[in-house]
């Protein structure tokens, strides 16, 4: 029998215990599929003596010194699912210069200082895989990594966090303000105690800089991010976009464009935006996932699936442990990432979008004249406009009046200055709402 | 510079133009992604001197002998986009025993002898990628046999015949019969003049076998899939999906089971069924493809894309080309097929589905009665009973009535037998229309 691929698993919270029984479970499967058994030789953690539900292993494998666990001449294989930055990067890094393959979950470390783990990676002829990083169980890296190697990417759209996917569709389909929306969520466990990294964009930020790097094969990390998070998003928006026959998603968008001078560059930004109903991604309710992905030959393809959970994420983890064991057993490491096109990030004013905005305005000829003229001068172009009344009385009659804006695609900039004259205006009482309209019109 | 990894392409038709076409376009980025340049040196075609649009390549390189070109020294990797059989199957069986790297879209002997090709590429210790045999573009291979190595596949349902989901779509959309629609499709160019090997679920069952086969790591042959196709599919049919909530797709389905004795099996099957609207497959409308994978720890996963096409095509091809030139460089050899859980391939009269029936009956007492008993005689166990007057005469005026009746979760054997007694009802006048049901109730 060949000897078995030895791991050590950093962290045994909900993915970790998850990884634990599912390498128990399907031991027979995952000798067969791999050549040679898996075998756990340590499992670190903050604190030993913990409770964790009857997992089938060794209490002796348990162990708080994960650096000493990492650095054991017996350890093929590191997995990471603690997460943060500190202590994982040293570990990590520790692990990769050392030759010893890592699988992680760890998406905030792998955006904010990816370069780290690959340069080590590189240094230590080591494998480095990360599938889990970007929703959860849904095969994607790999797919961009490899699948669409041929194929020349030139946007991804996704929705890659399920606490805001689940909170904005509980807003469209019960007409719920924000916190009402959040406080369902919390109570029902989709939304965390402290919930800033999911409302404010964090999470989804930190995955798009993972997917704009393996798409545009260049390193973009955190700080490249455009990032607006849904805490804004009313009920009024949600209803105005009901109307124009869409929904709000939070969206991560990475974009292939050129610079005035004609290079090529690659915007990444991540806030809600209006989509129509009939784009594929509209359709993702509760806490899924999606990631639409617009090729040059390939065209358009969608990927689908649970984004978090233990099990999901697990799957993930697994799913890249059998690919670094079989590596491991051939002689081989996998195809290291590719940061060549190295193309420069544009900056959110030159990224080109639609915009949404209601105005309160007063109900007198000439309005619409005025506010058309202030598009005009920031050469935006106006796509639909709507006037309705404001406060329930009829159009005409005095009162104040509603002007809905749909604009043509023009830069996020000259759109938002266009946004700060109208507030300015003296017969425009109050702007409402401002929205990005993303997808086919 | 490293040396270029040579290619010999086999057929050169709109697959084939269209790769000849991106490796001309995307030469710069491939060499970067591989690490050396790709280079075509022969061009094996039926006919010389056919006008090819312009392709991007010297007319010396094309060629009638095939087999002289695999043979010959300078030739690292073959790329076959002919299709058929032989003189397919001798061509790659050749090649591979010689060492050389395969890429292929025969989805056709993939299915029908998918082990003479695995066993010669064991035996040259040679690669062997077929990502574009099944879903065209849509990377789906890959994450089957890579992504979700670490997870078990409970089962896999697909739209994998674009000519049928567009001929489906059109019917759902105007309300068209089967041959009003395939016209339609043929016009548009997305029926081939002959279209039996889509309109009877050939081409759907060779790629049920090839996804089959991967994700239960047992061989499955053509043979082994049960195929029904949609030329029985009516408007009436179609109206009766509607009324239910459902919509019509011809789908192919693989599965994980159990026989009497309890060992695991695998059903593999493809025909029309009816979906409810809210299931993810129901919305892939036109020429669209999409699976959607169902495994124990990730949970409902789907990919979605465009299945057939030059370009889709040929983006699939090229991902695994990148792939092999990558593996040859490094001198490896990617994990080869495993067909290690050599499951026993289930009949399809013990396949677990529900049927959908309806019946013209006298409309007299008692008829509800013997129908129930005919049903319960099979041990199939109802879900739905809706009574409605057949000709638009009033519910128990003496004219015939109609009668639909969904069953629960049976063996179809069992509901076969049932609806075959049902026919020799006397007071049943036509048994109008059987369908079966899948997806979730």
């Amino acid at each position: 029998m060949t000897s078995p691929v030895r791991l050590a698993l950093l962290g045994c919270g909900t993915v970790g215990s998850e990884v634990v029984r599912l390498l128990h479970e399907q031991s027979t499967d995952l000798t067969a599929r791999i050549g040679a058994p898996l075998e756990i030789v340590g499992i670190a953690v903050r604190r030993l003596g913990r409770d964790r539900g009857a997992l089938p292993v060794d209490e002796a494998l348990f162990t708080t010194d994960a650096l000493g666990l990492i650095k054991r001449d017996d350890v093929d294989v590191v997995i990471e699912v603690v997460g943060g930055i500190e202590p994982a990067r040293g570990w990590l890094v520790e692990a990769l210069r050392a030759g010893k393959s890592v699988v992680t979950a760890n998406k905030a470390l792998l955006a904010e200082d990816g370069a780290a783990l690959h340069d080590a990676a590189a240094e230590g002829r080591a494998d480095l895989y990360y599938e889990a990083s970007v929703a959860g169980a849904i095969p994607l890296l790999r797919p961009l990594r490899d699948s669409l190697h041929g194929d020349r990417v030139n946007r991804v759209t996704g929705i890659v966090n399920g606490t805001t996917n689940f909170i904005l569709s509980a807003m469209d389909a019960t007409g719920a303000g924000f916190a009402e929306a959040l406080e369902e969520a919390t109570e029902l466990g989709y939304a965390e105690a402290d919930p800033t990294a999911d409302v404010e964009g964090f999470d989804a930020a930190a995955k798009a800089a993972i997917l704009a790097s393996l798409a545009f094969h260049t390193r973009i990390t955190a700080a490249d991010v455009h990032r607006e998070g849904i805490t804004e998003v009313t009920a009024a928006d949600v209803a105005s976009a009901k109307a124009m026959g869409c929904t709000i998603k939070l969206l991560c968008i990475a974009a292939r464009g050129r610079d005035a001078a004609g290079s090529e560059t690659v915007s990444v930004r991540v806030h809600p935006a209006m989509i129509p109903l009939t784009h594929p991604l509209a359709s993702v309710g509760d806490a899924f996932n999606a990631v639409f992905v617009e090729a040059e030959a390939a065209g358009q393809l969608m990927f689908y699936g649970r984004g978090a959970g233990g099990a999901p994420t697990a799957s993930a983890v697994l799913g890249d442990v059998v690919a670094v064991a079989r590596n491991r057993l051939a002689g081989v490491r996998a195809a290291s990432e590719s940061a060549y096109a190295d193309l420069a990030v544009r900056p959110m004013g030159e990224a080109l979008t639609r915009y949404h905005v209601s105005l309160d305005v007063a109900d007198r000829p000439g309005v619409l004249a005025s506010v058309a003229g202030v598009f005009a001068r920031h050469d935006v172009s106006i796509a639909t406009v709507r006037q309705g009344s404001a406060g329930g009385g009829r159009p005409g009659s005095g009162d104040d009046a509603e002007l809905v804006i749909v604009t043509h695609m023009a830069p996020d900039a000259a759109l938002a200055a266009t946004v700060g004259e109208l507030h300015g205006l003296d017969i425009v009482r109050s702007v409402t709402s401002v929205l990005r309209v993303e997808g086919e019109a």
